[in-house]
């Protein structure tokens, strides 16, 4: 039986939406606790996370505010430490499958994302050069290429979605606003590229996780693009 | 009951010695094929790994030579996930404790090895800057900081120690050859700031890591030590 979970997190981050799906999938009961991450509280640093980031769990320990952290639980961080943390903390979840092929294929997929579509977005919003273009629609290819024929990443759902789905959900909000270092109407484009023949298996995955009981739980797409408007547009 | 792993593998390479270690410790029968990496087989990238690299593992299937991989067997890829793989085979082996934070604590250890210390270390080896130097010495600062008063990453042996063995003993193959970008000289200044007290606990770990017998069973040092001078001594 789980101990106390306060699960620290911001709506607006890709990596603490990772860890709000885990919980939701695994039916968890949790305190969530939202940090401004534009003005955070001093005892976020000393008392939860010394790297100031979200997301973060305070786990065990005795009763408190979470705004009140007792030094008695464990301090967890980073996202997919938090996700596999939560796997192994209701092994009865969807999270992971129990076959170690498929489990090794899950962390594979999470890899890909990890070194191909989440650097190239980022580097996307960042420079928005037809050569970042590419590589953010050959991020999209290479998750594509590991989709089986139906289904999530791997047939049913697990970590390996919950790695994808807030960072593919923070992008379609960037390009349908017109939000990034790219010229105007750029977005556009790009986002017509998705919707050609050659992305249609991405399609029906993407669909599938917007679908999906717990993303629609965890995202708050009004939200998200408020914020979104606010600080990235800032800079053009 | 795990079906036939074979590993494709090579002595220079640390992310495949990371696998090594981890079959090593779980007692798992194996079969170890060198890849060389200068002159990689033909059949290497379109029958066992399409990104061409080490480590990888075929995993059942029918009984085939290494050099004849077998359509029928998983290929699986990356050293991470492949030695996530050997823990879940071998659930018996010291690679993961069963208490889940332990496991998470194991996981955020080897997220630092991956951010911190793997690519100051290879910033070293190719910059050599006053700047690079320092980031070295950062990155075993932030592994040290992690360590418990005495023995092993998480006290005792676990994947958290398999992810870090492999690139500090190449680290120190390096330093004590004099191999990498730096000047004449720098790499024994650099050996002997480790040598300060203020490293004393990194000291005990490093040797606690040498001293175990799946590190001295899978790292061949004369090895590694002529194919750095070969291959990383060329440029200077």
């Amino acid at each position: 039986m789980p101990e106390s979970i306060t699960l620290y997190t911001a709506k607006i981050c890709p990596y603490a939406h990772r860890v709000e799906l885990a919980l939701e999938e695994s039916k968890a009961e949790y305190t969530k606790y939202l940090i401004d991450l534009q003005n955070k509280p001093e005892w976020y640093a000393p008392k939860v996370n010394p790297a100031s980031k979200v997301p973060a769990i305070a786990y065990g320990g005795p009763a408190v505010q979470p705004d009140q952290p007792s030094p008695e639980s464990v301090k967890l961080a980073e996202s997919l430490v938090l996700v596999e943390f939560v796997a192994d903390l209701f092994p009865g979840s969807p999270l992971l499958p129990a076959d170690p092929v498929k489990r090794a294929q899950a962390r594979f997929f999470i890899e890909v994302v990890s070194s191909e579509h989440v650097p190239s977005w980022s580097n996307l919003l960042r420079t928005g050069t037809p050569e970042a273009v590419q590589a953010f629609l050959g991020g999209i290819e290479a998750i594509q290429s590991l989709l089986p024929a139906q289904g999530y990443a791997l047939g049913e759902f697990s970590i390996a979605d919950i790695s994808v789905a807030p960072f593919l959900a923070r992008a379609y909000v960037a390009l349908e606003n017109d939000i990034g270092a790219y010229e105007q109407g750029e977005a556009t484009k790009i986002l017509e590229a998705l919707q050609q023949p050659r992305f249609a298996r991405f399609q029906t995955y993407w669909a599938a996780l917007q679908a999906r009981p717990s993303f629609q739980a965890t995202f708050d797409k009004e939200y998200v693009t408020e914020a979104f408007k606010k600080r990235l547009s800032a800079k053009q």
